[in-house]
C-alpha cells in the first residue's frame, strides 16, 4: 500500500480553534496547515486533498495536483468564483451540527417576529405591562426559498412549532404537509408568504433575487399586518438599497439578516440602526471544526476505498 | 327533553374579544355574560355551568346551583383560593392552541439564551461585527420542572431543536429519550441543569420553590458559563428578592420571566431594567376565547350524555 497523501488545510476561521481541532484529527496522514508559518514555501505538488475556506489566492497553483477540494462551509460560491480553481471535484460541508444551528437561527427569528419580541422589549424598557394581541403560529405562512439540506430541516422544525409552511426551489419537491412551488410558481408562492426565509445558495440566478419587485409580491395584511424578510443564505442575493427602502416604506414590517452584500457590513450602513431589523454577523450556522474534520476523514476513507464522494457540487448550476 | 341550562360567562379577558367569540358560541343554549350590564341583578340560581377567570367575588353565591365550573385558563390556583368556591367539579382549560403558544414562548426563550441574542443586540447597537463562540444545543441541558400538558409538549419541541432535556415532576414520568426525576431527585436534577424551565402550577408545595437555595443548586460552568432561569408557570413560585440577588451576583446568568409575584409587576421593580432579563406581561400562553368556548361546548355535550368530564382538577393536590 502506498503512503497516504497529506491533507492541506487553509481555513480562514479562528486559527486557535482550527489548530486545536486538528490536534486530534487525521491520525493516519500528515496535515499541512498553511496558517502555520513553518509551511511557508513548502512544495505542495503531489498532494491529493485540500480543505479550504477563503484560501490563499496562490493555493491552487502551489497545490497543483489536488484530486479533491473540500469546502469548509456549506456554501461554495466563493470557491467556485476563484479564477485558479482546478477542474477537480468540490465537496460541500454537510453535517447535522451545521444544519441544527441553522434551524435554531431560523426558528428563533420566526418566533421572534411571531411573538413580537421587539414590541415587548420596548414595553419592558418603558415599564409598561400590556398584553399584545397574539396571532397563532398556524395563522402565519412561512415561505422558505431553498429546499436543500438546510431548507428542508428548517421546514420540518417550523412545522413542529405550529407554523403553516410552504416552500420554493428550482426543481419541484414533494414534502409531506407542505405546499411546494418551483421557479414558475414564484409569484403565487410570494403572494401567500407572511415570513420569507431565504436559504438559497449564491449563483447567477439567485444574485439580487431579493429585490423591490420580490418584496412587493409578498402578502400584505396577514395576521401580523406586514411581511417579514429573513435571510441566512447569501448577502449578494439581497439588494440592500431595495431592502432598506421596503423596510422604511412599510412594504416589509421587519427583517432578520445574517448575511450582507459586503461582509463585514460597513459601519456606515443604515441597517445597523433600524429598530425593526435583527442583525447577526454571518453567524447563523458556523462550521464546527471538529465535525468538519471528522466529515472530511470519512469522505477520504470512502474515496480511497471506491473512488466515490458525497455532497458534490454541480458546477453547471453553481451549488 | 328538559330545557338546556344556560351557561354563565365571567371572564376578565378583553371584553370585546369575549363578546365577539360568544356571538358564534353555544348555539344550543342561553349565555349569560356577567360583563353585560343587562345581566346585573339577574337571578342565577338553577344554572348548571359557569366559565370563569377572576370571577366576581359574589358569583358563586349568586349562582348557587352550579354543577360544573370551567376555568378560563390552564391554571386554577386563583379559583381554588376563592373562599366561596362550591364543592363541585372544576375543569381546567386544555387545548392545542394554548399548548402550542406556551411551547413557542419556551422554545423562543431557550433559543434566545443559547444564541446569545442580547449580546448580539448590543453589538448591533455598537455597529460591531463580531462572531461569538457558539455552543451547540446538545451541549445545553434544559431542565423542565413540571411535566404536565405544557411541560411535556415543551420537552418534545426542545428535543426537536437539539437541546438535551431532562424533567422533574411530583410523580415520576417515563418519557422516551428524557431522563426524569421526581421530588426526591431534585438536587441531582438541578445539578445537571443549565436552563431551568418552570411550568409548575401554584400550590402550597410550589409556592416560593424558586428561591436562593434552588438557584444555588443549578449547574455552574456549563457551555454558556452560568445557568438561566425561565419561568412561565406562576409568579408566586418565585422569590423575587432571591431571583434579583442571584442575577446580580452572577449565580444566574440571565432569566426570562412571564409571571411575577404580583401582577401587573410594579413599575418600581428593578426587574424591568435588568439587561439580562427578558420580561413579558403574563402573555406566554393566553387562552384563545373561541377555542375555550369550543372546548367547553364539547365538555358539556359529554357531561350531558354520560356525566363524565375531562381535565378535572384534583383539589387534594391543588391542580
Ligand atoms: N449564514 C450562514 O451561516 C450559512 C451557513 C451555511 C450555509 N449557508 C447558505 O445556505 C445555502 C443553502 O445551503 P444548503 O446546504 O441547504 O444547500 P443545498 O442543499 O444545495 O440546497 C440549495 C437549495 O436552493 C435551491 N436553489 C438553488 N438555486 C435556485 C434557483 N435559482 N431557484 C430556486 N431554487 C434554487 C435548490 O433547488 P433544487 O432543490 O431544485 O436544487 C435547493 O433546494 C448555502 O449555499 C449557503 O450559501 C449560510
Ligand atoms: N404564563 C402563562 O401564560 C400560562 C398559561 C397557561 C398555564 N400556565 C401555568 O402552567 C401551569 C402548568 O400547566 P399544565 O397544563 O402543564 O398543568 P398540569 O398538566 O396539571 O401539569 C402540572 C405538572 O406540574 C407537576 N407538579 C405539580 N406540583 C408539583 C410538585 N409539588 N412537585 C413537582 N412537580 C409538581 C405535576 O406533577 P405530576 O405529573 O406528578 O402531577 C405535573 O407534571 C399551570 O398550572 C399554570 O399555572 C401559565
Amino acid at each position: 500500500m502506498s503512503r497516504k497523501s497529506p491533507v492541506i488545510v487553509d481555513l480562514k476561521f479562528d486559527p486557535a480553534v482550527v489548530a486545536k481541532a486538528l490536534s486530534t484529527a487525521f491520525a493516519d496522514r500528515e496535515v499541512i496547515n498553511v496558517a502555520d508559518p513553518a509551511t511557508a514555501g513548502r512544495d505542495l505538488a503531489g498532494i491529493d486533498y485540500a480543505i479550504v475556506w477563503n484560501p490563499d489566492p496562490d493555493l491552487f497553483s502551489r497545490a497543483r495536483d489536488l484530486k479533491v477540494i473540500f469546502s469548509g462551509g456549506a456554501g461554495v460560491d466563493k470557491i467556485l468564483s476563484m479564477a485558479a480553481l482546478p477542474e477537480v471535484p468540490v465537496v460541500r460541508f454537510v453535517d447535522p451540527s451545521l444544519t441544527t444551528r441553522m434551524s435554531e437561527w431560523i426558528v428563533l427569528q420566526c418566533l421572534t417576529h411571531l411573538r413580537q419580541v421587539s414590541a415587548y422589549a420596548r414595553q419592558q424598557r418603558d415599564r409598561l405591562w400590556h398584553e399584545l394581541s397574539q396571532p397563532a403560529a398556524e395563522d402565519i405562512t412561512v415561505g422558505v426559498m431553498g429546499l436543500g439540506i438546510l431548507g428542508r430541516d428548517a421546514v420540518e422544525k417550523l412545522r413542529v412549532m405550529g407554523f403553516n409552511v410552504i416552500g420554493w426551489s428550482r426543481t419541484k419537491k414533494i414534502i409531506d404537509g407542505v405546499e411546494t412551488y418551483d421557479t414558475a410558481g414564484l409569484e403565487t408562492f410570494l403572494g401567500r408568504t407572511d415570513f420569507l426565509v431565504g436559504l438559497l445558495p449564491l449563483t447567477p440566478d439567485t444574485t439580487g433575487i431579493f429585490n423591490a419587485r420580490l418584496f412587493a409580491g409578498l402578502r400584505q395584511g396577514g395576521a401580523l399586518g406586514k411581511p417579514v424578510f429573513i435571510n441566512a443564505g447569501r448577502g449578494r442575493s439581497q439588494v440592500e438599497t431595495d431592502l432598506i427602502a421596503a423596510l422604511n416604506a412599510g412594504v416589509l414590517g421587519a427583517a432578520s439578516l445574517d448575511v450582507f452584500e459586503q461582509e463585514p457590513l460597513s459601519p456606515e450602513s443604515p441597517i445597523w440602526a433600524m429598530d425593526n431589523v435583527v442583525l447577526t454577523p454571518h453567524a447563523a450556522a458556523a462550521s464546527d471544526e471538529r465535525a468538519l474534520f471528522r466529515y472530511v476523514e470519512s469522505q477520504i476513507r470512502q474515496f480511497e476505498q471506491d473512488g466515490s464522494l458525497g455532497n458534490l457540487v454541480d458546477r453547471t448550476v453553481g451549488y
